[in-house]
Protein backbone atom coordinates (compact mmCIF):
# COMPACT_ATOMS: atom_id res chain seq x y z
CA UNK A 1 0.00 0.00 0.00
CA UNK A 2 1.70 3.75 -1.21
CA UNK A 3 0.21 6.64 -0.69
CA UNK A 4 1.79 8.84 -3.94
CA UNK A 5 1.74 12.40 -2.20
CA UNK A 6 3.99 10.85 0.63
CA UNK A 7 7.47 12.02 0.62
CA UNK A 8 8.87 8.24 2.83
CA UNK A 9 6.58 6.30 -0.36
CA UNK A 10 8.57 8.45 -2.36
CA UNK A 11 11.52 7.73 -0.62
CA UNK A 12 10.74 3.91 -0.74
CA UNK A 13 10.02 3.71 -4.64
CA UNK A 14 13.91 5.37 -4.95
CA UNK A 15 11.82 8.86 -6.62
CA UNK A 16 13.44 11.01 -3.51
CA UNK A 17 17.20 10.18 -2.37
CA UNK A 18 17.72 9.26 1.05
CA UNK A 19 20.53 8.07 2.92
CA UNK A 20 19.46 4.47 3.36
CA UNK A 21 21.17 2.48 5.44
CA UNK A 22 19.21 -0.66 5.55
CA UNK A 23 16.33 -2.37 3.49
CA UNK A 24 14.85 -5.54 3.04
CA UNK A 25 11.21 -6.44 1.55
CA UNK A 26 9.26 -4.67 4.19
CA UNK A 27 11.26 -2.16 5.94
CA UNK A 28 13.54 0.32 5.03
CA UNK A 29 15.88 2.75 7.28
CA UNK A 30 17.98 5.98 6.37
CA UNK A 31 19.54 8.96 8.32
CA UNK A 32 17.13 11.44 9.04
CA UNK A 33 18.43 14.93 7.62
CA UNK A 34 17.74 16.70 11.13
CA UNK A 35 18.94 14.20 13.57
CA UNK A 36 19.03 15.36 17.10
CA UNK A 37 22.54 13.24 17.46
CA UNK A 38 24.58 12.29 14.39
CA UNK A 39 23.51 8.57 13.32
CA UNK A 40 19.63 9.52 13.95
CA UNK A 41 18.30 7.06 12.37
CA UNK A 42 14.88 6.90 10.85
CA UNK A 43 12.87 3.03 10.79
CA UNK A 44 9.64 2.42 8.58
CA UNK A 45 7.29 0.18 7.29
CA UNK A 46 7.36 0.45 3.55
CA UNK A 47 2.94 -0.33 3.91
CA UNK A 48 1.66 3.15 3.93
CA UNK A 49 0.02 3.49 7.51
CA UNK A 50 -0.25 7.22 8.28
CA UNK A 51 0.50 6.52 12.02
CA UNK A 52 0.62 3.17 14.47
CA UNK A 53 -2.78 1.86 14.96
CA UNK A 54 -3.40 2.15 11.39
CA UNK A 55 -0.57 -0.39 10.90
CA UNK A 56 -1.38 -4.40 10.41
CA UNK A 57 -0.13 -6.78 13.15
CA UNK A 58 2.83 -8.43 10.79
CA UNK A 59 4.21 -4.87 9.38
CA UNK A 60 4.19 -3.62 13.34
CA UNK A 61 6.03 -6.91 14.08
CA UNK A 62 8.71 -6.74 11.51
CA UNK A 63 9.43 -2.74 11.89
CA UNK A 64 10.08 -3.44 15.69
CA UNK A 65 12.31 -6.10 14.70
CA UNK A 66 14.53 -3.85 12.98
CA UNK A 67 14.20 -0.68 15.09
CA UNK A 68 15.74 -3.27 17.97
CA UNK A 69 18.00 -4.92 15.77
CA UNK A 70 19.51 -1.51 14.28
CA UNK A 71 19.84 -0.50 17.58
CA UNK A 72 22.39 -3.30 18.63
CA UNK A 73 24.02 -1.86 15.57
CA UNK A 74 24.16 1.44 16.79
CA UNK A 75 25.94 0.09 20.25
CA UNK A 76 28.21 -1.76 17.92
CA UNK A 77 28.93 0.35 15.21
CA UNK A 78 28.91 3.86 15.94
CA UNK A 79 29.32 3.03 18.80
CA UNK A 80 27.40 4.34 21.55
CA UNK A 81 26.24 3.69 24.66
CA UNK A 82 22.92 3.59 24.53
CA UNK A 83 19.49 5.00 22.18
CA UNK A 84 16.20 6.55 22.35
CA UNK A 85 13.33 5.32 20.22
CA UNK A 86 10.67 7.80 19.80
CA UNK A 87 7.24 7.48 17.24
CA UNK A 88 4.97 10.17 17.20
CA UNK A 89 1.78 10.31 15.76
CA UNK A 90 -0.50 13.08 15.08
CA UNK A 91 0.64 16.60 14.48
CA UNK A 92 0.18 17.57 18.23
CA UNK A 93 2.91 14.83 18.67
CA UNK A 94 5.54 16.81 16.44
CA UNK A 95 4.56 14.03 14.27
CA UNK A 96 5.87 15.50 10.85
CA UNK A 97 5.32 12.89 7.82
CA UNK A 98 2.13 11.11 8.62
CA UNK A 99 3.77 7.59 7.24
CA UNK A 100 4.72 5.72 10.71
CA UNK A 101 8.05 5.95 11.66
CA UNK A 102 10.61 5.15 14.20
CA UNK A 103 13.12 7.72 15.15
CA UNK A 104 16.59 5.70 16.71
CA UNK A 105 19.11 8.05 18.14
CA UNK A 106 22.10 6.84 19.51
CA UNK A 107 23.72 8.26 22.77
CA UNK A 108 26.38 9.04 24.66
CA UNK A 109 27.48 8.97 28.30
CA UNK A 110 29.86 11.75 27.37
CA UNK A 111 26.64 14.10 26.06
CA UNK A 112 24.16 15.45 27.43
CA UNK A 113 21.02 15.05 26.09
CA UNK A 114 19.23 16.91 22.80
CA UNK A 115 15.88 16.97 21.25
CA UNK A 116 16.46 19.83 18.98
CA UNK A 117 17.24 19.27 15.02
CA UNK A 118 20.38 19.46 13.91
CA UNK A 119 21.84 19.09 10.75
CA UNK A 120 25.42 17.18 9.13
CA UNK A 121 27.95 19.88 8.72
CA UNK A 122 28.53 18.49 4.76
CA UNK A 123 27.22 15.92 2.39
CA UNK A 124 30.64 14.10 3.40
CA UNK A 125 30.19 13.70 6.94
CA UNK A 126 26.74 12.32 6.14
CA UNK A 127 28.09 9.90 3.59
CA UNK A 128 30.45 8.83 6.29
CA UNK A 129 27.72 7.74 9.11
CA UNK A 130 25.49 5.94 5.66
CA UNK A 131 28.89 4.32 5.27
CA UNK A 132 29.51 2.81 8.74
CA UNK A 133 25.78 2.50 9.31
CA UNK A 134 24.78 0.54 5.97
CA UNK A 135 23.60 -2.59 7.56
CA UNK A 136 23.21 -6.14 6.69
CA UNK A 137 22.58 -10.04 7.62
CA UNK B 1 12.64 -14.05 33.75
CA UNK B 2 12.07 -11.76 36.63
CA UNK B 3 15.20 -9.72 38.30
CA UNK B 4 14.77 -9.59 42.33
CA UNK B 5 16.16 -6.10 42.57
CA UNK B 6 14.09 -4.44 39.94
CA UNK B 7 11.45 -1.93 41.03
CA UNK B 8 9.12 -3.21 37.73
CA UNK B 9 9.62 -7.06 38.66
CA UNK B 10 8.39 -6.38 41.87
CA UNK B 11 5.81 -3.73 40.61
CA UNK B 12 4.86 -6.97 38.36
CA UNK B 13 4.56 -9.35 40.89
CA UNK B 14 2.40 -7.32 42.97
CA UNK B 15 4.95 -6.41 46.01
CA UNK B 16 4.93 -2.94 45.11
CA UNK B 17 1.62 -1.31 44.23
CA UNK B 18 1.36 0.35 40.67
CA UNK B 19 -1.85 2.22 38.93
CA UNK B 20 -2.69 -0.88 36.46
CA UNK B 21 -4.58 -0.21 33.39
CA UNK B 22 -4.04 -3.58 31.86
CA UNK B 23 -2.51 -7.29 31.86
CA UNK B 24 -2.08 -10.05 30.07
CA UNK B 25 0.19 -13.28 30.77
CA UNK B 26 2.96 -11.46 28.99
CA UNK B 27 2.72 -7.47 29.77
CA UNK B 28 1.51 -5.03 32.21
CA UNK B 29 0.66 -1.36 31.80
CA UNK B 30 0.42 1.14 34.38
CA UNK B 31 0.35 5.15 35.18
CA UNK B 32 3.30 6.69 35.20
CA UNK B 33 4.04 8.68 38.07
CA UNK B 34 5.87 11.38 36.97
CA UNK B 35 3.73 11.95 33.91
CA UNK B 36 4.82 14.00 30.96
CA UNK B 37 0.59 14.84 30.58
CA UNK B 38 -2.46 12.96 32.36
CA UNK B 39 -2.79 9.65 31.55
CA UNK B 40 0.85 9.12 30.56
CA UNK B 41 1.24 5.15 30.55
CA UNK B 42 4.50 2.41 31.06
CA UNK B 43 3.88 -0.75 28.83
CA UNK B 44 6.49 -3.01 29.87
CA UNK B 45 6.52 -7.40 29.64
CA UNK B 46 6.94 -9.03 32.63
CA UNK B 47 10.18 -10.45 31.37
CA UNK B 48 13.10 -9.33 32.68
CA UNK B 49 15.45 -7.25 29.93
CA UNK B 50 17.31 -4.52 31.16
CA UNK B 51 17.30 -2.68 27.19
CA UNK B 52 15.05 -3.60 24.06
CA UNK B 53 18.73 -5.41 22.64
CA UNK B 54 18.31 -8.09 25.43
CA UNK B 55 14.32 -8.56 24.78
CA UNK B 56 13.34 -11.63 23.26
CA UNK B 57 11.52 -11.85 19.70
CA UNK B 58 8.34 -12.91 20.96
CA UNK B 59 7.82 -10.37 23.92
CA UNK B 60 8.93 -7.75 21.55
CA UNK B 61 5.77 -8.70 19.70
CA UNK B 62 3.44 -8.80 22.57
CA UNK B 63 4.97 -5.26 23.89
CA UNK B 64 5.02 -3.46 20.79
CA UNK B 65 1.03 -5.24 20.06
CA UNK B 66 0.17 -3.97 23.71
CA UNK B 67 1.76 -0.07 22.97
CA UNK B 68 -0.80 0.00 19.35
CA UNK B 69 -3.49 -0.97 21.20
CA UNK B 70 -3.15 1.26 24.46
CA UNK B 71 -2.73 3.78 22.10
CA UNK B 72 -6.09 3.12 19.82
CA UNK B 73 -7.33 2.74 23.31
CA UNK B 74 -6.14 6.18 24.59
CA UNK B 75 -7.20 8.00 21.33
CA UNK B 76 -11.01 6.77 21.83
CA UNK B 77 -11.90 7.09 25.62
CA UNK B 78 -8.97 9.61 27.28
CA UNK B 79 -9.83 11.12 24.30
CA UNK B 80 -6.62 12.76 22.98
CA UNK B 81 -5.50 13.91 19.38
CA UNK B 82 -2.30 12.04 19.17
CA UNK B 83 0.34 10.18 20.86
CA UNK B 84 3.98 9.32 21.59
CA UNK B 85 5.75 6.55 22.16
CA UNK B 86 8.95 6.79 24.05
CA UNK B 87 11.30 4.02 24.50
CA UNK B 88 15.12 5.00 26.03
CA UNK B 89 18.04 2.39 26.77
CA UNK B 90 20.48 3.13 29.14
CA UNK B 91 21.17 6.08 31.75
CA UNK B 92 22.40 8.05 28.72
CA UNK B 93 19.19 8.33 27.04
CA UNK B 94 17.51 8.66 30.60
CA UNK B 95 16.53 5.48 30.87
CA UNK B 96 15.86 5.32 34.92
CA UNK B 97 14.54 1.74 35.42
CA UNK B 98 16.79 -0.85 34.15
CA UNK B 99 13.60 -3.25 32.51
CA UNK B 100 12.60 -2.38 29.08
CA UNK B 101 9.42 -0.03 29.32
CA UNK B 102 7.51 1.93 26.82
CA UNK B 103 6.34 5.44 27.55
CA UNK B 104 2.60 6.19 25.67
CA UNK B 105 2.24 10.00 26.25
CA UNK B 106 -1.35 11.22 24.61
CA UNK B 107 -1.05 14.44 23.48
CA UNK B 108 -3.75 17.11 22.92
CA UNK B 109 -4.16 20.00 19.69
CA UNK B 110 -5.06 22.28 22.56
CA UNK B 111 -1.48 22.13 24.19
CA UNK B 112 2.22 22.44 24.00
CA UNK B 113 4.14 19.39 23.91
CA UNK B 114 6.10 18.96 27.09
CA UNK B 115 9.03 16.45 28.21
CA UNK B 116 8.86 17.61 31.64
CA UNK B 117 7.68 14.69 34.49
CA UNK B 118 5.22 15.99 36.25
CA UNK B 119 2.56 14.59 39.14
CA UNK B 120 -1.31 13.94 39.43
CA UNK B 121 -2.45 17.01 42.23
CA UNK B 122 -3.75 13.92 44.64
CA UNK B 123 -4.48 9.98 44.50
CA UNK B 124 -8.26 10.73 43.89
CA UNK B 125 -7.34 12.31 40.58
CA UNK B 126 -5.10 9.60 39.42
CA UNK B 127 -7.42 6.89 40.80
CA UNK B 128 -9.60 8.32 37.70
CA UNK B 129 -7.26 8.15 35.03
CA UNK B 130 -6.78 4.67 35.91
CA UNK B 131 -10.29 4.10 36.10
CA UNK B 132 -10.96 5.89 32.95
CA UNK B 133 -8.02 3.89 30.87
CA UNK B 134 -8.35 0.41 32.70
CA UNK B 135 -8.60 -1.89 29.42
CA UNK B 136 -9.88 -4.95 28.78
CA UNK B 137 -10.35 -7.46 25.64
Amino acid sequence: MRDESCIFCKIIAGVIPASKVYEDAHTIAFLDIAPFEKGHLLVLPKYHAPTLPDLPPEDLHRTIEVVQKLGRHLIKTLPCDGFNVLQNNGACATQTVPHVHFHLVPRHNSTPICWIPSSYPNMDEMAAYQRLLTYSE
